[in-house]
């Protein structure tokens, strides 16, 4: 059976990015980073969505921050809330920085002691399009690197990058995972959830999600701290 | 005052790498990975290496070993000893699955919080040919992702690989070496030192190392086991 590594952050894109590979009938590793202890819900929300897909095995890995020196990532910021979106959005409050460049080396790491000849990464170049690291032509230049990086390519095995929503608006995002029936009320995408774990419906995440769903007139079955 | 990253792991191409970088009068924070037990004498001399250098900054970053499952390195594997070099050395008893990958994908972060342009590694395809992720199209693949990967390429500031010892054979980094000043007597190579970190002076790293210093006509100022 064919294996893929998929990158599972536990947010509503890497969910669908999961239920794409498994659709393609890729025998799953799925693997996700904890760099935080903001991210512990995040983990519980990967580790459900990986068992409702069935996947082969959830590595999680630790990322030592200390590297960073004193990132935004360890301080405590505060998130904005209720802006116009159209400014664009800013830098999440979960960025490191390179981050998708050490993901995919964990990632290409994992491949080749799985025998993986697929990665894929919930990318997307739409909402998050300030984003060096999210662009098609970063995972190209990825997958390029990957293609002399390990022993497997250089015996003809190089690995794929695939990026299955790179291109697509969250509304796109959100009817495709819909249609490979993923469990959108395990994802999280809020940047500042409340002590039970409930998104807050204001920061820009959780605006792009809950927009995401009324333009497909769908409810969004997350819990909300306010609804 | 220029900023550069350097991979530093405590053996003799990253000394002379970090030599190479201060010649130039970069300013270095020093980069060190910890992935495992046999790792901790290599840390201690990586440390006392960058104080010999007068960094502005030595960082030690832990690689989470678990997300590569069961792997060699974490395995007791006997070190082979007094075989014929001719063969080709093996895979380091220290091998990581996409490990310079994973590496500079760190250092590509750090250089951007540090505001570094450039980042030193101290690759080799002489002595390690059979590495893919050593070869100057590899080191030249990431430089072109580094390019597409962060805001400070975006913005015109792309980041620099340099890789000085890429094409040198062993006698000629230890001849760059001792022209810096690199305290090789700091430096450790072997696969397998004893309790009191001498080494063995019988693992293909020590017998390439000790070639090279007899090339040379200089002793070796490490401390060897059996001398």
């Amino acid at each position: 059976m064919k294996t893929a590594i998929v990158l599972l952050s536990g947010g509503l894109d890497s969910a669908t990015t999961l239920a794409v590979a498994r659709d393609e009938d890729f025998d799953v590793v799925a693997l996700s980073f904890r760099y935080g202890q903001r991210h512990a819900l995040e983990i519980d929300a990967a580790r459900a969505i990986a068992r409702h897909f069935g996947v082969r095995e959830h590595r999680v890995v630790d990322i030592d921050l200390r590297a960073f020196g004193g990132s935004a990532l360890t301080d405590d910021i505060p998130v904005p809330k209720d802006r116009p979106l159209e400014t664009g959005p800013e830098i999440p409050i979960t960025y490191v920085p390179a981050r998708n460049t050490i993901f995919l080396a964990f990632a290409l790491a994992v491949a080749e002691v799985s025998s993986a000849r697929d990665i894929f990464i919930g990318v997307n170049a739409v909402d998050y399009s300030g984003y060096p690291d999210c662009r098609p032509q970063y995972i190209a230049a990825f997958e390029q690197l990957a293609a002399l990086a390990t022993r497997a390519a250089v015996e003809g095995r190089p690995t794929r990058i695939r990026a299955p929503l790179i291109a697509l608006p969250k509304h796109e995002i959100v009817a495709l995972g819909l249609r490979l029936g993923v469990p959108f009320g395990l994802t999280r995408s809020c940047y500042d959830p409340d002590p039970a774990g409930r998104a807050c419906g204001r920061c820009d995440s959780c605006r792009i999600r809950l927009a995401a769903f009324q333009t497909l007139g769908r409810p969004d079955p997350a819990s909300y701290a306010d609804r």
